[in-house]
Protein backbone atom coordinates (compact mmCIF):
# COMPACT_ATOMS: atom_id res chain seq x y z
CA UNK A 1 0.00 0.00 0.00
CA UNK A 2 1.54 3.73 -0.71
CA UNK A 3 1.64 5.75 2.22
CA UNK A 4 -0.54 7.93 1.07
CA UNK A 5 -3.53 6.03 0.12
CA UNK A 6 -5.09 3.34 -2.69
CA UNK A 7 -6.18 6.38 -5.67
CA UNK A 8 -2.36 7.10 -5.95
CA UNK A 9 -1.06 3.51 -5.27
CA UNK A 10 -3.24 2.86 -8.57
CA UNK A 11 -2.54 5.98 -10.16
CA UNK A 12 1.17 4.99 -10.02
CA UNK A 13 0.75 1.81 -10.81
CA UNK A 14 -2.14 2.93 -13.91
CA UNK A 15 1.37 5.48 -15.13
CA UNK A 16 3.44 2.80 -15.77
CA UNK A 17 1.62 1.68 -18.73
CA UNK A 18 3.71 4.22 -20.62
CA UNK A 19 6.45 3.24 -22.23
CA UNK A 20 9.68 3.71 -20.72
CA UNK A 21 8.20 4.68 -17.07
CA UNK A 22 9.56 2.67 -14.65
CA UNK A 23 8.23 2.35 -10.72
CA UNK A 24 10.45 5.73 -9.69
CA UNK A 25 9.15 7.72 -12.72
CA UNK A 26 5.77 7.18 -11.98
CA UNK A 27 5.99 8.02 -8.75
CA UNK A 28 7.96 11.30 -9.52
CA UNK A 29 4.97 11.84 -12.36
CA UNK A 30 1.97 11.34 -9.70
CA UNK A 31 3.73 13.62 -7.34
CA UNK A 32 3.61 16.12 -9.95
CA UNK A 33 0.38 15.71 -11.07
CA UNK A 34 -1.16 16.26 -7.58
CA UNK A 35 1.43 18.51 -5.91
CA UNK A 36 2.11 21.36 -9.20
CA UNK A 37 -0.05 20.19 -12.04
CA UNK A 38 -3.70 19.13 -11.20
CA UNK A 39 -4.87 21.09 -14.29
CA UNK A 40 -2.49 19.15 -16.53
CA UNK A 41 -3.75 16.18 -15.11
CA UNK A 42 -7.38 16.58 -15.71
CA UNK A 43 -6.41 17.66 -19.33
CA UNK A 44 -4.45 14.85 -19.51
CA UNK A 45 -7.92 12.40 -18.41
CA UNK A 46 -9.97 14.20 -21.25
CA UNK A 47 -7.66 13.77 -23.83
CA UNK A 48 -6.73 9.95 -22.74
CA UNK A 49 -10.66 9.25 -23.16
CA UNK A 50 -11.27 11.38 -25.86
CA UNK A 51 -8.11 10.06 -28.32
CA UNK A 52 -9.42 6.28 -27.06
CA UNK A 53 -13.35 7.44 -27.75
CA UNK A 54 -12.73 9.23 -31.05
CA UNK A 55 -9.38 7.67 -33.12
CA UNK A 56 -10.37 4.25 -34.64
CA UNK A 57 -8.99 3.17 -37.88
CA UNK A 58 -9.03 4.64 -41.74
CA UNK A 59 -11.82 1.72 -43.05
CA UNK A 60 -9.71 1.81 -46.50
CA UNK A 61 -6.04 1.84 -44.94
CA UNK A 62 -6.54 0.89 -40.98
CA UNK A 63 -4.21 4.55 -40.42
CA UNK A 64 -5.39 6.17 -36.73
CA UNK A 65 -8.25 8.31 -37.51
CA UNK A 66 -10.99 10.01 -36.23
CA UNK A 67 -13.07 9.66 -39.86
CA UNK A 68 -13.97 6.34 -41.85
CA UNK A 69 -11.51 7.78 -44.42
CA UNK A 70 -8.31 9.10 -43.53
CA UNK A 71 -7.33 12.33 -44.67
CA UNK A 72 -4.58 10.81 -46.82
CA UNK A 73 -7.27 8.36 -48.34
CA UNK A 74 -9.59 12.00 -49.48
CA UNK A 75 -6.60 13.40 -50.47
CA UNK A 76 -6.46 14.29 -54.07
CA UNK A 77 -3.33 15.49 -54.08
CA UNK A 78 -1.51 12.36 -53.08
CA UNK A 79 -0.76 9.11 -55.81
CA UNK A 80 -3.89 7.36 -55.67
CA UNK A 81 -1.66 4.50 -57.38
CA UNK A 82 0.89 4.16 -55.10
CA UNK A 83 0.11 2.11 -51.83
CA UNK A 84 2.98 1.66 -48.91
CA UNK A 85 2.88 -0.86 -46.44
CA UNK A 86 3.45 -0.17 -43.34
CA UNK A 87 3.84 -2.26 -39.79
CA UNK A 88 2.19 0.71 -37.60
CA UNK A 89 0.38 4.15 -37.84
CA UNK A 90 4.29 5.46 -36.49
CA UNK A 91 5.94 4.10 -39.25
CA UNK A 92 3.61 6.41 -41.50
CA UNK A 93 4.58 9.31 -39.02
CA UNK A 94 8.58 8.83 -39.81
CA UNK A 95 8.03 8.30 -43.54
CA UNK A 96 5.52 11.71 -43.90
CA UNK A 97 8.36 13.74 -41.93
CA UNK A 98 10.51 13.05 -45.14
CA UNK A 99 8.75 14.34 -48.62
CA UNK A 100 9.88 11.44 -50.12
CA UNK A 101 6.69 9.82 -50.31
CA UNK A 102 3.19 10.81 -51.64
CA UNK A 103 1.21 7.92 -52.21
CA UNK A 104 -1.14 6.27 -49.96
CA UNK A 105 -0.35 4.13 -47.08
CA UNK A 106 -1.75 0.77 -45.90
CA UNK A 107 -0.84 -0.07 -42.28
CA UNK A 108 -1.13 -3.92 -40.92
CA UNK A 109 -0.84 -2.74 -37.09
CA UNK A 110 1.51 -5.50 -36.76
CA UNK A 111 3.39 -8.29 -38.67
CA UNK A 112 2.65 -11.84 -39.67
CA UNK A 113 3.82 -13.87 -36.25
CA UNK A 114 3.09 -17.54 -35.61
CA UNK A 115 4.48 -17.38 -32.18
CA UNK A 116 1.96 -15.12 -30.98
CA UNK A 117 -0.72 -16.19 -33.55
CA UNK A 118 -0.93 -13.17 -35.55
CA UNK A 119 -2.01 -14.36 -39.29
CA UNK A 120 -3.35 -12.53 -42.14
CA UNK A 121 -6.56 -11.91 -40.98
CA UNK A 122 -5.77 -10.09 -38.01
CA UNK A 123 -2.96 -7.68 -40.24
CA UNK A 124 -6.15 -6.48 -42.69
CA UNK A 125 -5.26 -8.59 -45.53
CA UNK A 126 -8.91 -9.34 -46.53
CA UNK A 127 -8.94 -5.45 -46.94
CA UNK A 128 -5.94 -5.26 -48.77
CA UNK A 129 -6.64 -7.75 -51.36
CA UNK A 130 -10.17 -5.90 -52.00
CA UNK A 131 -7.98 -2.86 -52.17
CA UNK A 132 -5.72 -4.32 -54.87
CA UNK A 133 -8.64 -5.95 -56.66
CA UNK A 134 -10.05 -2.24 -57.53
CA UNK A 135 -6.92 -2.09 -60.13
CA UNK A 136 -6.20 1.46 -58.67
CA UNK A 137 -3.25 0.67 -57.57
CA UNK A 138 -0.04 0.27 -59.68
CA UNK A 139 2.60 -0.18 -57.46
CA UNK A 140 3.26 -1.43 -53.63
CA UNK A 141 5.87 -0.89 -51.79
CA UNK A 142 7.14 -2.48 -48.88
CA UNK A 143 8.11 -0.86 -45.65
CA UNK A 144 8.07 -3.15 -43.46
CA UNK A 145 10.71 -3.69 -40.59
CA UNK A 146 13.92 -5.71 -41.67
CA UNK A 147 13.20 -8.23 -39.00
CA UNK A 148 12.34 -12.04 -39.60
CA UNK A 149 8.42 -11.47 -39.17
CA UNK A 150 8.61 -8.16 -41.48
CA UNK A 151 10.40 -9.66 -44.00
CA UNK A 152 7.51 -12.67 -44.28
CA UNK A 153 5.45 -9.95 -43.93
CA UNK A 154 6.68 -8.51 -47.23
CA UNK A 155 6.86 -11.55 -49.05
CA UNK A 156 3.59 -12.28 -47.97
CA UNK A 157 1.91 -9.51 -49.49
CA UNK A 158 4.52 -9.27 -52.61
CA UNK A 159 2.66 -12.61 -53.46
CA UNK A 160 -0.64 -10.96 -52.74
CA UNK A 161 0.31 -8.04 -55.64
CA UNK A 162 2.62 -10.04 -58.23
CA UNK A 163 -0.41 -12.07 -58.23
CA UNK A 164 -2.82 -9.76 -59.43
CA UNK A 165 0.32 -7.93 -61.91
CA UNK A 166 0.78 -5.05 -59.44
CA UNK A 167 4.58 -4.34 -59.04
CA UNK A 168 6.20 -4.60 -55.75
CA UNK A 169 9.06 -2.65 -54.28
CA UNK A 170 10.92 -2.53 -51.11
CA UNK A 171 12.29 0.18 -49.29
CA UNK A 172 16.76 0.21 -49.63
CA UNK A 173 17.79 -1.09 -46.07
CA UNK A 174 21.79 -0.39 -45.42
CA UNK A 175 24.05 1.73 -44.27
CA UNK A 176 21.91 5.33 -43.02
CA UNK A 177 23.44 8.59 -44.85
CA UNK A 178 26.76 9.80 -42.64
CA UNK A 179 27.13 6.47 -40.68
CA UNK A 180 30.43 5.45 -40.25
CA UNK A 181 30.94 1.96 -40.55
CA UNK A 182 32.27 0.61 -37.62
CA UNK A 183 29.01 2.27 -35.59
CA UNK A 184 26.83 0.42 -38.07
CA UNK A 185 25.08 -3.04 -36.38
CA UNK A 186 26.64 -6.53 -38.40
CA UNK A 187 22.90 -7.11 -39.48
CA UNK A 188 22.09 -3.57 -41.38
CA UNK A 189 26.06 -4.03 -42.52
CA UNK A 190 25.13 -7.42 -43.89
CA UNK A 191 21.95 -6.50 -45.30
CA UNK A 192 24.52 -3.86 -47.21
CA UNK A 193 26.66 -5.89 -48.64
CA UNK A 194 23.83 -8.26 -49.78
CA UNK A 195 21.66 -5.28 -51.61
CA UNK A 196 24.99 -3.93 -53.40
CA UNK A 197 24.53 -2.71 -56.53
CA UNK A 198 26.49 -1.77 -59.81
CA UNK A 199 28.03 1.55 -60.16
CA UNK B 1 -2.26 19.84 -37.33
CA UNK B 2 -1.31 15.97 -36.45
CA UNK B 3 -0.98 14.09 -39.51
CA UNK B 4 -3.81 11.58 -37.60
CA UNK B 5 -6.35 14.32 -36.20
CA UNK B 6 -6.82 16.41 -33.49
CA UNK B 7 -7.55 14.16 -30.57
CA UNK B 8 -4.07 12.79 -31.33
CA UNK B 9 -2.54 16.15 -31.40
CA UNK B 10 -4.61 16.94 -28.25
CA UNK B 11 -3.39 13.81 -26.30
CA UNK B 12 0.23 14.24 -27.33
CA UNK B 13 0.53 17.97 -26.06
CA UNK B 14 -1.49 16.77 -23.15
CA UNK B 15 1.13 14.06 -22.17
CA UNK B 16 4.03 16.53 -22.12
CA UNK B 17 2.54 18.00 -18.61
CA UNK B 18 4.76 14.59 -17.25
CA UNK B 19 7.85 15.53 -15.92
CA UNK B 20 10.74 14.56 -18.42
CA UNK B 21 8.42 14.01 -20.90
CA UNK B 22 9.21 15.92 -24.37
CA UNK B 23 7.99 15.75 -27.59
CA UNK B 24 9.08 12.56 -29.05
CA UNK B 25 8.21 10.86 -25.87
CA UNK B 26 4.86 11.91 -25.60
CA UNK B 27 3.80 11.32 -29.08
CA UNK B 28 5.62 7.35 -28.79
CA UNK B 29 3.15 7.58 -25.17
CA UNK B 30 0.22 8.12 -27.39
CA UNK B 31 0.83 5.69 -30.45
CA UNK B 32 1.37 2.98 -27.87
CA UNK B 33 -1.80 3.95 -25.83
CA UNK B 34 -3.47 3.65 -28.97
CA UNK B 35 -1.80 0.95 -31.09
CA UNK B 36 -1.01 -1.14 -28.39
CA UNK B 37 -2.67 -0.51 -24.72
CA UNK B 38 -6.15 1.17 -24.82
CA UNK B 39 -6.84 -0.83 -21.72
CA UNK B 40 -3.79 0.86 -19.83
CA UNK B 41 -5.41 4.48 -21.18
CA UNK B 42 -8.86 3.73 -19.98
CA UNK B 43 -7.15 2.69 -16.87
CA UNK B 44 -4.97 5.46 -16.28
CA UNK B 45 -8.00 8.23 -17.59
CA UNK B 46 -9.94 6.57 -14.33
CA UNK B 47 -6.42 6.60 -11.95
CA UNK B 48 -6.60 10.43 -12.77
CA UNK B 49 -9.91 11.15 -12.13
CA UNK B 50 -10.20 8.98 -9.45
CA UNK B 51 -6.78 10.13 -7.45
CA UNK B 52 -7.62 13.78 -8.47
CA UNK B 53 -11.23 13.84 -7.34
CA UNK B 54 -10.47 11.95 -3.73
CA UNK B 55 -6.82 12.93 -2.75
CA UNK B 56 -6.84 16.06 -1.04
CA UNK B 57 -4.24 17.14 1.79
CA UNK B 58 -4.49 16.31 5.64
CA UNK B 59 -6.02 18.69 7.71
CA UNK B 60 -3.47 18.55 10.40
CA UNK B 61 -0.53 18.29 8.46
CA UNK B 62 -1.09 18.85 5.04
CA UNK B 63 0.18 15.53 3.32
CA UNK B 64 -1.43 14.25 0.08
CA UNK B 65 -4.47 12.30 1.89
CA UNK B 66 -7.76 10.68 0.91
CA UNK B 67 -9.22 11.19 4.33
CA UNK B 68 -9.26 14.65 6.52
CA UNK B 69 -6.81 13.26 8.91
CA UNK B 70 -3.78 10.92 6.62
CA UNK B 71 -2.46 7.63 8.13
CA UNK B 72 0.55 9.17 9.52
CA UNK B 73 -1.80 11.83 12.27
CA UNK B 74 -3.71 9.10 13.25
CA UNK B 75 -1.62 6.39 13.95
CA UNK B 76 -0.72 5.92 17.40
CA UNK B 77 2.57 4.26 17.42
CA UNK B 78 4.05 7.39 15.56
CA UNK B 79 5.86 9.94 18.02
CA UNK B 80 3.20 12.54 18.04
CA UNK B 81 5.49 15.13 20.14
CA UNK B 82 8.18 15.21 16.94
CA UNK B 83 7.13 17.34 13.81
CA UNK B 84 9.39 16.59 10.59
CA UNK B 85 8.73 19.84 8.57
CA UNK B 86 9.03 19.06 4.61
CA UNK B 87 8.44 21.09 1.41
CA UNK B 88 6.43 18.38 -0.73
CA UNK B 89 4.96 15.24 -0.05
CA UNK B 90 7.47 13.20 -2.49
CA UNK B 91 9.98 14.41 0.71
CA UNK B 92 8.00 12.20 3.38
CA UNK B 93 8.13 9.32 1.00
CA UNK B 94 11.52 9.51 0.72
CA UNK B 95 12.39 10.00 4.55
CA UNK B 96 10.00 7.01 5.03
CA UNK B 97 12.09 4.64 3.33
CA UNK B 98 14.14 4.73 5.82
CA UNK B 99 13.24 3.73 9.25
CA UNK B 100 14.97 6.86 11.00
CA UNK B 101 12.04 8.30 11.66
CA UNK B 102 8.88 7.71 13.52
CA UNK B 103 7.03 11.03 14.64
CA UNK B 104 4.65 13.07 12.15
CA UNK B 105 5.38 15.76 9.35
CA UNK B 106 3.96 18.95 8.30
CA UNK B 107 4.04 19.47 4.32
CA UNK B 108 4.51 22.96 3.37
CA UNK B 109 3.85 22.40 -0.17
CA UNK B 110 6.56 24.32 -1.06
CA UNK B 111 8.80 27.13 0.29
CA UNK B 112 8.84 31.05 0.73
CA UNK B 113 9.73 32.57 -2.05
CA UNK B 114 9.27 36.12 -2.82
CA UNK B 115 9.79 35.77 -6.13
CA UNK B 116 7.19 33.48 -6.78
CA UNK B 117 5.02 35.38 -4.23
CA UNK B 118 4.46 32.58 -1.72
CA UNK B 119 4.51 33.91 1.64
CA UNK B 120 4.00 31.99 5.09
CA UNK B 121 0.22 32.09 4.48
CA UNK B 122 0.32 30.05 1.65
CA UNK B 123 2.67 27.37 3.32
CA UNK B 124 0.16 26.68 6.00
CA UNK B 125 2.25 28.29 8.79
CA UNK B 126 -0.97 29.32 10.65
CA UNK B 127 -1.72 25.98 10.49
CA UNK B 128 2.01 24.73 11.54
CA UNK B 129 1.51 27.55 14.55
CA UNK B 130 -1.99 26.47 15.90
CA UNK B 131 -0.16 22.76 16.00
CA UNK B 132 2.61 24.69 18.08
CA UNK B 133 0.41 26.18 20.06
CA UNK B 134 -1.29 22.94 21.27
CA UNK B 135 2.27 22.19 23.11
CA UNK B 136 1.99 18.62 22.03
CA UNK B 137 5.40 18.90 19.84
CA UNK B 138 8.10 19.25 21.95
CA UNK B 139 10.82 18.97 19.22
CA UNK B 140 10.49 20.31 15.13
CA UNK B 141 12.80 18.81 13.30
CA UNK B 142 13.50 21.22 9.61
CA UNK B 143 14.05 19.12 6.62
CA UNK B 144 13.56 21.50 4.20
CA UNK B 145 15.78 21.91 1.00
CA UNK B 146 19.40 23.08 1.60
CA UNK B 147 18.65 26.10 -1.27
CA UNK B 148 18.23 29.49 -0.28
CA UNK B 149 14.58 29.14 -0.11
CA UNK B 150 14.60 26.69 1.81
CA UNK B 151 17.15 27.71 4.30
CA UNK B 152 15.06 30.97 4.88
CA UNK B 153 11.81 28.62 4.75
CA UNK B 154 13.44 26.83 7.56
CA UNK B 155 14.80 29.70 9.66
CA UNK B 156 11.30 31.52 9.63
CA UNK B 157 9.69 28.09 11.23
CA UNK B 158 13.04 28.06 13.80
CA UNK B 159 11.76 31.31 14.67
CA UNK B 160 8.10 30.42 15.16
CA UNK B 161 9.15 27.19 17.28
CA UNK B 162 11.63 28.80 19.32
CA UNK B 163 9.20 31.49 20.18
CA UNK B 164 7.46 28.28 21.52
CA UNK B 165 10.21 27.33 23.66
CA UNK B 166 10.08 24.02 21.55
CA UNK B 167 13.31 22.85 19.98
CA UNK B 168 14.36 23.27 16.93
CA UNK B 169 16.64 21.03 14.75
CA UNK B 170 17.57 20.79 11.21
CA UNK B 171 18.91 17.24 9.11
CA UNK B 172 22.60 17.14 8.61
CA UNK B 173 23.66 17.83 5.12
CA UNK B 174 26.92 16.74 4.11
CA UNK B 175 28.87 14.06 1.63
CA UNK B 176 26.80 11.33 1.10
CA UNK B 177 27.46 7.99 2.59
CA UNK B 178 29.88 5.99 0.04
CA UNK B 179 30.34 9.16 -1.52
CA UNK B 180 33.30 9.97 -3.00
CA UNK B 181 34.96 13.70 -2.51
CA UNK B 182 35.40 14.39 -6.11
CA UNK B 183 31.77 13.34 -7.70
CA UNK B 184 30.33 16.07 -4.56
CA UNK B 185 29.33 19.31 -5.68
CA UNK B 186 31.12 22.06 -4.35
CA UNK B 187 28.16 23.27 -2.70
CA UNK B 188 27.82 20.17 -0.61
CA UNK B 189 31.01 19.98 0.17
CA UNK B 190 31.69 23.53 1.88
CA UNK B 191 28.36 22.68 3.84
CA UNK B 192 30.27 19.32 4.99
CA UNK B 193 33.30 21.47 5.78
CA UNK B 194 31.39 24.14 7.75
CA UNK B 195 28.97 21.91 9.32
CA UNK B 196 32.04 19.74 10.47
CA UNK B 197 32.00 18.30 14.32
CA UNK B 198 34.62 18.00 16.62
CA UNK B 199 35.76 13.89 17.28
ZN1 LIG C 1 -6.83 5.87 -45.05
ZN1 LIG D 1 -1.59 14.24 8.57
Amino acid sequence: MNLFGPSLERLVVALRCLPGVGPKSAQRMAFHLLESDQTGGRRLADALIEALDKITHCQACRILSETDLCAFCVNPKRNHSQLCVVEMPSDVQAIEQTTAYQGLYFVLMGHLSSLDGIGPTALGMDLLAERLDKNEIHEVILATNLTVEGEATAYYIGELARGRKITVTRIAHGVPLGGELEFVDSNTLSHAFKGRQHL
